[in-house]
């Protein structure tokens, strides 16, 4: 069984390709919930949702996130009323928040996640961090922003000066992350390229999780999300920059701090990687245009991590 | 000045020709806010949009309610994940639904009504009887329903036995409406050809109002909402029926009790009106089934109201 942590466009996408891959039972998906925000009133998971709707062949392949063939209805006419434009709303994906936000009233985002998952037609399992409210803060230089309102209304404009994931430290991991960590049959953990510090340390940085994985008899292994010292997508490269956090193999593997047992790099990182010492690599194309860039990422990611397995062996090499 | 008192389509419609005839200083109109609801944990005004967007020209005109050019892409996804699909909320109309919902939880619901109108370019004045909450309540053979379940989701089937108002002894009457009532330019009321009991009631019940009305110096006038003892539009006449409120001029002169300078019915009613007394009868025809229907009877619903001024002549009639 393998455990992948995600984060939006690019981790759902790795995720995907393990999806195709695996069998449902083999597979769970713990989605990053740190860049979830209330906007018009309603709860927005905006990770949860693109990897849900990748997951179910509903999501906008051009743009990442969304839906394919989505309308514009809803917010052309909240334009016309006044209301706020700046996150783009569409008419399908609308009713994922208006329903969302509806049925958080009586149940937890797990249990309606594992509901519309179903719905869509997802098999696999897709579980968010923990069922409790945590919410990204960005420290800029133009002051404390919500991370959607540095995001997306603002472009990631404000230079970074760091980053605080409010709740954090009360919040308790998913049932579905704890059940995986305990779970005898768990093989590895895949962490998918998704932004190291909004997606990815939020997940670990929940309480109990980092001991977890000091514990753990199977190798972590991170599919980086960068090639050439840029980001495929987002502003992870812009945003590491800004926090003097190198965006290089070794950058990833510093940020990280001991945590990994193998990482998978572009080639276009190669020579970067050749001094690193203590992490295993497996170099090859990591950018994901298509199914097939996916599938061909997951198998050969997780062809390395059955290279690493058990741990004890992984320690000797 | 004229005060319109509406509730839904037929409500509407009139209240549009006065708003054709009429500057928008001459015309106020107060709307029922008794079936408003919360659906999906959004806040719904049936009838007060329904009013706005015919005044705004962008009403369905074949349904009556929801907007002209409707898509239905939210309710489609909403379906898809197992939302509550018996009220149908259009992906335009949802703008309306959730800025509305949203800007609730700091403003009244006549501040959002004023500037949703001001966006949507209705210059004449539409406001809500109450900004408090009000709930239309029925009793049926089948229990208590509200109003929107009885009306919409079980579709009027249920045998009515009553109809109450929850909020209402302790609601206040909005500003507009106490205003309008205290105005010394207000010339006539105008109740428009909306459901007497559901729509119109709730209004006249609000604390003090059947006070200042009992002291008005202007005549009353209502639009029969009833021809040849059938409702145009909508389950007045069932209703009335099985309250054994009788759907004829005489019967919509005891509802009023005592309240009506004159009415105005259609033609197909003129033989059971002329033996009513103690108010004046304009015989017309009053279904609206366009723009020009709607400004004939608003015209001549106005001639009507300005031959029983001042109220006290009338009384000598």
């Amino acid at each position: 069984m393998i455990l992948a942590l995600a984060g939006g466009v690019g981790g759902a996408r790795l995720a995907n390709g393990l999806a195709t891959i695996l069998p449902p039972e083999e597979l769970i998906i713990v989605v990053n919930t740190g860049d979830d925000f209330e906007h018009l009133g309603l709860h927005i998971s905006p990770d949860i949702d693109t990897v849900t709707y990748t997951l179910a062949g509903l999501n906008n392949p051009k743009e990442g996130w969304g839906l394919a063939g989505e309308s514009w209805a809803f917010m052309d006419a909240l334009k016309r009323l006044g209301g706020e434009s700046w996150f783009q709303l569409g008419d399908q994906d609308m009713a994922t928040h208006v329903e969302r936000t509806w049925r958080l009233k009586t149940l937890p985002l797990s249990a309606i996640t594992t509901e519309f998952c179903a719905r869509l037609g997802v098999r696999h399992r897709v579980a968010p961090m923990t069922d409790d409210p945590v919410r990204t803060l960005v420290e800029t230089d133009e002051g404390q922003l919500a991370f959607q309102d540095y995001f997306v209304r603002r472009r990631c404009a404000p230079r970074l000066l760091g980053v605080s994931f409010a709740g954090l430290e009360t919040a308790r991991p998913g049932a579905a992350l704890l059940s995986a960590l305990a779970d005898p049959e768990l093989s590895a953990i895949v962490i998918c390229p998704s932004n190291p510090l909004l997606s990815i340390r939020p997940i670990l940085s929940l309480a109990g999780v980092t001991n977890l994985l000091s514990r753990r008899r199977v190798p972590v292994v991170a599919v980086s999300p960068f090639i050439g010292g840029k980001s495929v997508k987002g502003p992870a490269a812009k945003i590491m920059h800004e926090l003097n956090l190198p965006v290089t193999p070794a950058g990833l593997l510093s940020f990280y701090d001991g945590l990994l047992d193998g990482m998978v790099i572009d080639r276009a990182d190669a020579d970067l990687a050749d001094s690193l010492t203590g992490c295993a690599m497996l170099v090859t194309d990591t950018l994901m245009r298509n199914h097939a860039d996916q599938d061909r990422l997951a198998s050969e990611t997780l062809d390395f991590t059955r290279q690493l397995s058990p741990r004890q062996d992984h320690k000797l090499m």
